[in-house]
């Protein structure tokens, strides 16, 4: 098979490349997203910039609030080309190559599937943490997309009752306490509430995030340990329902937050415990991708494309 | 294709019959649980009470702990026959016939499928309430299985952190709370703190049930009131869960406490509404089994046996 233009599109850059059948890039560029006035404008310049260096026979592309059933962009917050996009439509029509729309976590799920750890793998689970939280998962072989399309809203599931205020228009989704910001109020209220010194206050509250939150953490900052150790139990907490539901082999830490490698991952499984049944508790794995240092982005919009029917079967 | 013998292994009795491809009943009995000493006294029992009256093609068996993968009841907390009771080798020794093994809730998803009002969907839910609790879910028109056969776990996710202590060892399980006991410390402990009447009050508290509960409160009781609120919220905080990470067209609720149909439908609906995405609040609807009135149990093990391959695809 030939290759495919795999396309990533994210609301700070929009990444993309040329993949081959075995994950090499063979070419690879990206653009600001805020110098994008439009999906058409995305096709027209990705397009210009191919020229005929690069041949493709099939386009996958990776957005955040896609839905796979309308192949469209729906409503999504950190983008401003409308309100629904047919984001298939726009690049069969500008490339005439046939194009599929994977929303950006199922992408995660298909790259893992496709390229990652996940190779043999019939259950598994795929979180990204980031800006937003993401979901994609497969059961029995295939990618959960759900009869509308929105499968895998994990960031929306309620973690406290009452929580802190969500932009859904919910309280207490895991979003608002493990996404980059939910992460950096933490540590803000934390060191509030904090009598002695810490790490943290050397820096300008403006510049904290879950990155430096996590290297103080690792430093034995105290405020910084507590800020970790709510975060996973948060995370561990959403976590638990997934595999009490769905009993995977793996649940896959993927994103910008999974960088902070061990710790997070030593620490989710420890709160794992108290919410997980028994019988389950040793079976499923939690892993930080493998692929994140890769633009996994990328290798999942590509995969999508090559195995979309695989992803509905 | 000819006669499926169906048999619904349950705490107190155990039901069978023969079951039709149509899902008519050719043939229907039952035995209480306490009088049959093991597996193999069961297929025997049964074999003896069937003769040579009805041939069948093919045995289903719906049974609580049931593994899917490895065909046996595992760890059963309300059957005294062995901690791993190959369910399958037994009956296939006894009956010299091909004999499937499914968890009861799946069971009871696959009689929804095959029998009841989820003949046309792909993604649905069923929650059994009763003694415990249960869940059985189709995902792209394929039961969950899970890659332990361990999938749906409902009852054990915690709907409550640092709540009522399970018999699993963790505190908070949803099956504390809206499972048959549950409700029943619910309304006890609410009574306890209540200072003007309750109907609940002329009932002596051992013959307390959420039967009992749910007719007091369809009376405006106002104690009743509030434990079908606490309830039903604590059912919709699970199901919720449901519909943020699975997007199913339905979900159904079976099983005994199901029979308190309208009012408690209504009240989850109302729950749902903090927990689920906006976006998915109007997709998923939530229904009373319509095979309620009918013994799903064997329906559900009878097209088990019918559709095992499609159980696993």
């Amino acid at each position: 098979m030939s290759n495919i233009l795999g396309i990533d599109i994210g609301g700070t850059n929009i990444c993309y490349g040329v993949v081959a059948e075995d994950g090499e890039f063979l070419y690879q560029n990206s653009i600001k997203t805020s110098t994008v006035a439009s999906a058409e404008d995305l096709a027209a310049q990705i397009k210009k910039d191919l020229g005929k260096k690069h041949q493709v026979s099939g386009i996958g592309i990776g957005a955040p609030s896609a839905n796979e059933i309308s192949q469209s962009i729906e409503h999504a917050p950190n983008l401003e080309w409308g309100d629904i996009v047919p984001l298939k439509a726009i690049f069969e029509e500008e490339f005439d190559i046939d194009t599929y729309v994977v929303n950006d976590a199922n992408a995660a799920a298909m790259g893992e599937k496709f390229y990652g750890e996940a190779q043999e793998m019939d259950n598994f689970v795929v979180i990204t943490l980031g800006t937003g939280i993401g979901m994609g998962s497969y059961v029995n072989g295939n990618l959960i997309i759900g009869a509308n399309g929105l499968a895998g809203e994990l960031g929306h599931t309620v973690v406290r009752r009452n929580g802190r205020e969500c932009n859904c228009g919910k309280f207490g989704c895991l979003e608002t306490y493990i996404a980059k910001n939910g992460i950096v109020k933490t540590a803000k209220e934390k060191l509030e509430f904090s009598s002695g010194g810490s790490m943290l206050q050397s820096i300008s509250p403006s510049n904290l995030s879950p990155a430096e939150i996590f290297k103080s953490a690792r430093r034995e900052d105290p405020v910084s340990l507590e800020v970790v150790d709510t975060v996973t139990r948060d995370l561990a907490f959403a976590i638990s329902y997934l595999i009490n539901i769905l009993d995977p082999e793996c649940v896959f830490l993927s994103g910008g937050i999974s960088k902070n490698g061990n710790l997070l991952k030593r620490k989710t499984e420890k709160h794992l415990k108290s919410f997980v049944l028994p019988n389950l508790r040793d079976k499923a794995s939690v892993k930080i991708s493998s692929l994140n240092d890769k633009n996994s982005g990328i290798l999942g919009a590509a995969a999508a494309s090559r195995n979309k029917s695989g992803a509905t079967a």
